[in-house]
């Protein structure tokens, strides 16, 4: 439209204005989804076995199941199986996933606080 | 079923293993609703008028005015009304609202560093 380079001007601007979007808008689908926070929660604890986390949480195995392949497929909750007998699969924090304890602790504080 | 008191106090125990579900829970509906984290953060830049906030964000009218009704029905937001000619409508954090700045701004940290 111009030939001075306004127009690459205006949307560097617009690009720039709107670049905390995308990363925060999908930290949020990723936390926000219901259950996500309080599988978080529970793992914070240390590494967990499958039926150890059900039995803390008022949530469906199946439910859980989804919610945790959706974490380890965001490389934020990690599978391990040990070949014991019986097998052994424990679930644990990855270091992406251990990063959200602040955040984790700070809706826990602030729930704590504000929330009846 | 049992005459001492057993079953009172498992009764207990399991409300105290849960008790951080339904308010950490609760805030996660509130938070993890789509545009609602964003609409926060946008906020804690100050008091901003309607059209200030739907220009800074890809959301459409009607959902930001959806949102931000969430917001004020949970104490979240307040909506200033300033007898002007025109009238001046504004959306701010209340006291609950601004509390959540360090879990945004911990949602933020982790987002430009983990989410790509």
């Amino acid at each position: 439209m111009f030939n001075d380079g306004t127009t690459i001007r205006v949307e560097v601007f617009l690009l720039k204005e709107i670049c905390i979007c995308p990363r925060l808008s999908k930290a949020m689908d990723l936390l926000g989804k219901r259950w996500t926070a309080l599988i978080l929660y529970q793992l914070l604890e240390g590494p967990q076995r499958f039926n150890e986390i059900e039995s803390s949480l008022p949530i469906s195995g199946r439910l859980l199941s989804e919610r945790l392949k959706e974490l380890e497929k965001e490389d934020i909750v990690e599978r391990k199986v040990y070949s014991e007998v019986p097998v052994r699969v424990e679930y644990s924090l990855t270091e992406k996933g251990r990063a959200l304890e602040v955040t984790i602790r700070e809706i826990e504080k602030w729930s704590k606080e504000w929330i009846n």
